[in-house]
């Protein structure tokens, strides 16, 4: 060990090394921050070079290395016990490029999503990518997870989103493949690996970003409906209406309705308490007169024709801020729960409406459980649920798990549509991935990177 | 070889196992159907078990494996010396399910392009992957070399549009990964790696593929410029007015569009020859009205602003027809080329125009080329060349090459947008990516099929 401290002191100054002490400053997850941070020291790189040097000193001395983003991740992924080199991009913050003609961000792997949203912005610009933690979380570890988000319906996961990346392996070799372009047919195209692999495969160092012309016109609306087929058909209505403009289709629960809506003016409801099911819809376009007439016209005809139960749309851009606050602001339901346990499960569309009524009435008969919150992207297959526990026993926990996760193999969902399977979820890969599926990830992993260095122990053993 | 030739005979009847002379029938690429296929057998497996039996059968005798479905790639994907063992999927042609809820196909690979459209016409959906080859082409090729074409803009590659997919390794094991799911971040996205690799990671055998709702409006317009910075302009000012509608965006340079609108009546010039460029756009609405409506407004104010020199919108479905056929007829340019060659190359949308020009000036002065056509999906940055030759000489062909490919790794273009590396464009594999890439690409081929025996020497020896 002293090898390689001796090594890493040689290769970064005083100031971007932690260890012992000036690591009790330092923690792994936002939600922690009276957590110090466990490892054998933290490193604060300011180029790939860097990255690379520190990777081949760490690989060198078969040195175990967890990366830190944003700390916004869900699932434990970036997590250490105590005898890791802990490797944060937060330094490696530079918007490189924007370029308005290839409609291009080019970007280094420590830029919040925030700032990059500001600057794009300001070029008639937008980078679509969205969600809660967008003033946290970091580009490196939105693509190391490929991050969903409120958006995904129009634009794409974040692996819709990459152009070009940079990419440190194991070894410290550098893979650049930073290509402006949108088709590249030429080989395999490795920066699918780096995506979505959560750190196990190489340490994201930039990446170039697809941008699009920003939209003029933003337009919402919640319907209300009471059964779930209504949901189904009205997505289809809106799909076939509101060609290239819906942006948004957000399922919520009677009851986490209720409780979204209850906290404060600020979200109030926009729709009583009379229906099962209220949808939050969006449209993005670029022509604000029609867009916002048609989709009133779309509305109107959805409650004439008995699509919808009950409508209300956005007579305002703060009608819009309202109407997305109900939905976004989580605290709204979290801050009610002593104990609290999240979900990010996705399945056919079709199925969603039974799914989530049979874990309702499973987890209703759980003691223990104080609030069954169910809301999501209807439109993606993925639905969150949020559950609120007396205590934090693992039977417990345990017992949801079984509920929630229980009954997706069959159906061919999956236990984790946007927040990865980091460590918290390792036991439930094998629900959506089959045995030859882990074996080929095993077989990736082996030969990416032998030595098993990278972000070891996520996704799985 | 007698060994396998005996496994695989208990294996498949009589009928769908060729060798010999019955191998005359067959060929290696729907352009060469008066060469016969060079292969030790060719077999036409009807279930992925059979498909995975063979491949075991393959791979205990280390036999190299040429991979046939509609055998129109461009690269020489599909060719084979002799010696191989040919596996073609056109047996497996079912369409197993159209899924109006998801909105998803669940097919085999055998099936063509174009019965897949008509088959979800019906549904009032659409699978918008479009080109010229599609009464030919089959899915698994399409998936394999991710193939792009004319909607690209509006809808992505392949890539972009599978969900599912299941395939057979080299040595026989399925990975059966068919999730209905858009969103599924459950582990590595191991579809990716079958997608684009033009099966030499694994042969695809079935697939569930991403559908949308069938547009109901189509508008289609030829503008005219005389300079390539006007092109840019009219991208973003059309990208902007028509957020999610554009869905095509087409050039073709002067001379190009000259012989595409000479040889018929039926693709008579929609504009005159009095300009350098013209563009083809199209796009595809759900409100027929005031689509058409705002898309002629566009077009009006783009005279209005001097953004373009002529305009001329399709009236009619006809016209729409019309317009397209001028742009997919390529054998307009073909048929009176002595001997072709043919260029895919792509590279950022801003520095199109200078670098296609360049090209034109250089190889105007080339002995022996008697024709020089550019024209593609500048949108994507994407251009294709046809060039007509005297004769086939090794020379010639290498020195247009140079020309088309040698400024390319300069400006972070690639050799290869849509069609693939294959056999044919190994040489310049290494313009497009880094040393360090194709390193990588050889591990994982290494780590996936050790013997080699899947579709060998495509992409890198």
């Amino acid at each position: 060990m002293d090898g390689i401290i001796e090594q890493l002191k040689d290769l970064l100054p005083h100031a971007r090394l932690f260890m012992g002490d000036s690591l009790k400053e330092r923690y792994s997850h936002i939600w922690r921050m009276n957590e110090s941070l466990k490892a054998m020291c933290l490193l604060l790189p300011e180029s790939t070079e860097e990255v690379s040097k520190i990777l081949k000193i760490c690989h060198q001395h078969d040195q175990p290395v967890v990366v830190h983003g944003g700390l916004t991740n869900l699932v434990g992924g970036t997590e250490s016990k105590g005898h890791e080199v802990v490797i944060s991009l937060e330094r490696m913050n530079a918007i490189e490029e924007i370029d308005e003609s290839s409609r291009t961000a080019t970007v280094q792997s420590g830029v919040i999503l925030e700032h990059l949203h500001q600057s794009v912005e300001k070029k008639g610009l937008l980078f679509p990518l969205n969600f809660g933690a967008r003033g946290s979380a970091q580009i490196g570890g939105i693509i190391s997870s490929n991050a969903g988000g409120l958006r995904v319906l129009k634009y794409g996961m974040t692996r819709q989103l990459v152009l070009g990346i940079e990419a440190v392996m194991a070894d410290g070799t550098i893979i650049n493949s930073m290509k402006k372009i949108i088709k590249d047919n030429s080989g395999y195209d490795l920066k699918q690996l780096f995506i979505g692999s959560e750190g196990t495969l190489g340490i994201v160092s930039r990446a170039v970003l697809r941008l699009q012309e920003a939209p003029s016109s933003r337009n919402a609306a919640y319907l209300a409906v009471n059964d779930y087929e209504s949901v189904v058909t009205l997505l289809k209505y809106f799909d076939q209406g509101l060609a290239g403009k819906l942006s948004g289709f957000e399922l919520i629960w009677k009851n986490t309705y209720e409780q979204m809506t209850a906290t404060s003016e600020a979200v109030r409801p926009p729709l009583q308490y009379d229906y099962e099911f209220y949808i939050l819809v969006e449209t993005l376009g670029s022509q604000p007169k029609t867009d916002q007439a048609e989709f009133q016209e779309m509305l109107e005809n959805a409650i004439i024709n008995e699509m919808a139960l009950d409508a209300v749309m956005a007579q305002s851009p703060s009608d819009v801020d309202w109407f997305f606050r109900i939905r976004e602001d989580v605290n709204n339901l979290t801050d009610f729960m002593t104990h609290d346990q999240h979900f990010d499960i996705s399945m056919p569309v079709a199925l969603i409406g039974s799914y989530i009524q049979s874990c309702y009435d499973r987890l209703e008969h759980i003691e223990g459980i104080e609030q069954i919150y169910a809301f999501g992207h209807v439109a993606d297959g993925n639905i969150h649920f949020m559950i609120g526990k007396e205590n934090q026993s693992d039977a417990l926990r345990l017992k949801i798990n079984d509920v929630i996760y229980g009954g997706l193999e069959a159906i061919g969902g999956s236990v984790s549509a946007e927040h990865g399977i980091g460590i918290d979820k390792k036991a439930y890969l094998k629900i959506s991935r089959t045995a030859q599926e882990i074996q080929l990830m095993k077989t990736l992993k082996l030969a990416i990177d032998p030595k098993g260095i990278l972000n070891p122990n996520r996704i799985f053993d």
